[in-house]
């Protein structure tokens, strides 16, 4: 039976994979600092015997040492699951020092961390916005790498971490550069921001920028699909691949549509202008994903289905809690 | 006359750059923790009224802002050259935290600090270690980017963080991705080493690997040549290059053949085995240099004279100091 650390387990990612690795019969260790998650996600694990969880900031490399004192003083991990990260964008717009403590230490820690106690076996959530800004599809060998939020900026640190470790004792990396991914719990981006602005006002939905912006979105039940199909499949020792929705997206303006269509029919959308919604979101930003689907593996959605499928979602979790 | 500030002034390429900028005219202020750097490097700026030293760690944000805080007030700066870093690669191998410190956290802080202080430019010193093991030659665009030691980690991560900066409220970034550099004052590196043993030892010089180790070496006044004619000709909000000597380089054995040659004829020259000298060192690295060739820069040194000629140099340098 394999004993596994996700961090960041009280998050939007880590819920769900928890949820996912205890149904494969794991031992899923769960940790988070409990700054964003929320412990009511893991409400259905808490009692299971396959699955503990840990209060502790990463960042603090004193706890978290401590914290794994203790948790390998009970058997050995045969790997992490690294999804601890600051996910709010515009935050770390304002203060860069978010995503150097949340993102970027908490993986340098984790990977002290997995030396001192020979974890040889990492898996990490890492981003498409470590890419910056191409004018062609985005594939896994493309370059330069200039990211142009800060959450890029240390995404890409993060990966250049886990590179070296590679080097020196890791035995296998993974790094799984997400897409947008929508579903549930949600605590951030378009359809949660618009499902809630619509639910506090139901006549008027105001959107960013001009709602000609296009994504693609992948739906979390199809993101958590794709991890566990690489880590099994690819063996390199250092294993890289985009994730995502092999089509063009769609727009803010389907999303919006399908929001009100879904929870008031007869609201009125008011795009409030502006190419960009905010800074550092990239517009119309095409993802090359030949190399996930040539080891096997697609998504049961395409984005326009996971965007549909994770508005119900969403509005009924909102609903639920108001 | 430019203002200018320089971080790392105390170092090898700090020094160097500090005495053409004040021959230039610039008025250069001078940071620098003397962790590795040395004021004797300084001897001859220290008296002029262009140049001013002053002592602080620019991985310590309180002091540094309390250090700009000073210095601000007696002037504007246009422009920041930041070449603080943890030189040594070897170091960073054992103790990850040393380039986290003196890298990358020396590099966060110089973003936060010339935000606060409105310094729109940077010009900053990055390293072929950003690139990793590629088999073909590296040209600037080339990807992926996973470096194999905590150096070119820690310098990837400060190109990310100055790359996001750009998008956020710098004007110009100048980012230089160093060859191997030689000439004096040195610290460290195989010409520094290799002439060192043989002064304590004349009889007979140790050489880690097999001597078939090949790189390129730029000189360094070559190198200040290269980024002086970079922040003048390329006009780019991000400028990005590759600077080196446009040859195959010359092998480990041919420098230890020079240095005894230079120094102690007679000695017999021991090679210690292996393929790697050490772990991060990349054997037989073949850098791509069309892009400042095509800017109109060329080194007036090949990688066998810059390493002659530094040899001499060290030699010289070394046995002044016993």
């Amino acid at each position: 039976m394999r004993r596994v650390l996700i961090s960041g387990v009280a998050g939007f990612i880590g819920t769900n994979l928890a949820r996912q690795l205890v149904k494969k019969k794991y031992r899923v260790v769960g940790l988070d600092n409990l700054r964003k998650g929320s412990l009511a996600n893991l409400a259905e694990l808490i009692g299971s015997n396959q699955f503990s969880f840990h209060h502790v900031d990463l960042s603090d490399f004193e706890s978290f040492l401590d914290t794994m004192k203790r948790l390998t003083s009970l058997g050995l991990f045969d790997e992490v699951w690294h999804l601890a990260a600051n996910s709010d964008i515009m935050a770390g717009t304002t203060d860069p020092g978010i995503d150097l403590r949340d993102t970027f230490m908490t993986t340098f820690n984790t990977i002290r961390i997995m030396k001192e106690f020979q974890i040889a076996v990492i898996l990490f959530a890492s981003s498409s916005a470590v890419y910056g800004e191409h004018s062609g599809a985005m594939h896994e060998d493309i370059g330069p790498l200039f990211p142009i939020s800060n959450y890029g900026a240390m995404k890409l640190a993060s990966e250049a971490v886990i590179s070296a470790a590679v080097d020196s004792f890791l035995q296998k990396a993974y790094i799984f550069r997400f897409p947008n991914v929508v579903g549930t719990p949600a605590t951030h981006g378009v359809i949660h921001d618009l499902v809630r602005k619509l639910k506090a006002n139901p006549k008027r939905l105001d959107v960013l920028g001009d709602g000609n912006q296009q994504k693609a979105y992948l739906h979390v039940r199809d993101l958590i699909d794709a991890m566990l199909f690489i880590r099994e499949h690819s063996e390199d020792k250092l294993n890289y691949f985009n994730i995502g929705a092999p089509d063009a997206g769609v727009t803010v303006k389907f999303i919006a549509e399908n929001v009100i269509k879904k929870m008031s029919p007869d609201a009125q959308i008011v795009y409030l202008g502006g190419e960009r919604g905010w800074v550092g979101d990239i517009p119309k930003f095409s993802y090359e994903l030949s190399k996930i689907n040539n080891l096997g593996w697609k998504p049961k959605w395409s984005s326009a289905e996971s965007v549909v499928k994770a508005i119900s979602e969403v509005a009924q979790e909102i609903s639920r809690q108001h």
